[in-house]
C-alpha cells in the first residue's frame, strides 16, 4: 500500500489526499509534525534529503516528494489531467504560478499565523500580503472567464491551487474582494469525492 | 517563428534558450528589461497576466508562461525528457525542487547583486544564503552517486538545475565547496550543442 508522509495543516500536504481520495487510492498515513523537527530528522531525510512533506513512498521504496510532482504522477492517465501535450503545458504553468508566484505568499502568511510566528517576519508581512494579492488577482481575472483552470475542466491545476487559496482567509486574505474565486472555490468543493482538509482529522490533533 | 520574450540576466529564461538551441529549435528573441519595468506594461501583462519573464509564443497568438513548464512542453517526445512515467515524476521532483527550494535563495541572492538592491535586503541576506547552501548540500549529495538528476542521463531536470547553480557565484555561493556540484556543471557544459548564457549578447547588453 502506498504511504503518504503527511502534515494535517499542510495544503501541499492535502493536495495529495484530495487526488488520492477522488482516484480512490488507498493509502497509509504516516504523521510528520513538522513543527516538531519530524521532517528534519536522520530517517526522516533518509526518505526526502530536502527534509519536506509530503513524500509519497511505493511498497517497492520508492519515494517521490514535491506536491506538484506527486499529483502529476498519480493524476497521469486518468480524467484529472489532461491527455494533450498542450492542455498539460498549461496545467505546467499553473503547478509553477502556485509554487513560485501564490504558495510563498498566501501559505506562508497562513503558516505564521498558525505557527506563531507573526512576530518574527513583521517586516515582511506587508510585501508578502501584497504579493498574495497579485496572486489572486492573476486567478480572479483568469477565473472571471473560465470556470477552470485548464481546458474547461477541473484537473490538479485546480487542486493545486485550491489547497491553500480556500483557507487563505486564515493568513489574513480576505476572499470576499474576489467573487470569480469564491465561485470556483465552490465548484472545487462541489467535485465528487471531494474531501476538505482536515477530513479524517482526530479531534486535538 | 516562435518568439522568446527575454531577459539576458535571466536563469529562468537562459533554461529556454538553451533547450531551444540543444533542439535546434529557431525562434525569435524579444528583449524585456525587468529592471526597467517592461515585463509590468499593460501590453506585456495582456500576453502574461504574471508579468514575467521568460515567456514563449507560438506564431498561432499562443503564450506558455513558467521556464519549467516551457522546457518540458519543447522537451517532450525529445532525448531532453525522458518518456517513462516514473522518471518523469523524477524530472518533475527536481523541476520542483529548483523553483521552491534553489531558485528563490541563490538566483535571488544573484539579482540582488547585479541589481545594486543587497542594501535593501540587509537583514535577509544571512537566512537566503543559509537556505541556498542547504539546496546545493541536496544537490551534492545527490550527484556524489549519479551523474545526472534523472534516469543517469542528460535531461531537463539538469538544464533547470544548471541555469542558476553555474553562476551561483555571482551571488555569493562558493562552488569549490561542492566538488560533485562542480564536475556535474563540466559535464553539462560538455554536452551537444550546449550555449553560454550570454551566447548571443551583443556587447553592452
Amino acid at each position: 500500500m502506498l504511504r503518504l508522509y503527511d502534515f494535517w495543516e499542510s495544503g501541499n500536504c492535502y493536495k495529495v489526499r484530495l487526488v488520492l481520495a477522488q482516484l480512490g487510492i488507498d493509502y497509509e498515513r504516516v504523521a510528520v509534525d513538522i513543527l516538531k523537527g519530524e521532517s528534519r530528522t536522520a530517517d526522516y531525510l533518509e526518505k526526502n534529503p530536502n527534509g519536506r512533506v509530503p513524500l509519497l513512498e511505493w511498497p517497492n521504496g520508492r519515494t517521490l516528494a514535491e506536491s506538484n510532482a506527486i499529483i502529476w504522477h498519480l493524476a497521469t492517465d486518468t480524467p484529472l489531467l489532461p491527455n494533450d501535450d498542450w492542455h498539460r503545458a498549461k496545467a505546467l504553468e499553473w503547478l509553477g504560478f502556485e509554487q513560485y508566484s501564490h504558495e510563498p505568499y498566501i501559505a506562508v502568511l497562513r503558516f505564521w499565523h498558525f505557527a506563531g510566528q507573526l512576530d518574527d517576519h513583521r517586516d515582511e508581512i506587508d510585501a508578502k500580503t501584497e504579493r498574495g494579492h497579485a496572486a489572486l488577482a492573476v486567478m480572479e481575472n483568469h477565473l472571471a472567464e473560465n470556470a477552470y483552470f485548464v481546458g474547461d475542466r477541473y484537473s490538479i491545476a485546480d487542486i493545486a491551487l485550491y489547497a491553500y487559496t480556500h483557507v487563505a482567509e486564515e493568513g489574513g486574505f480576505d476572499l470576499s474582494r474576489y467573487p470569480a474565486i469564491s465561485a470556483w472555490l465552490e465548484r472545487v468543493a462541489a467535485q465528487p469525492d471531494h474531501v476538505r482538509i482536515d477530513a479524517g482529522r482526530p479531534e486535538g490533533h
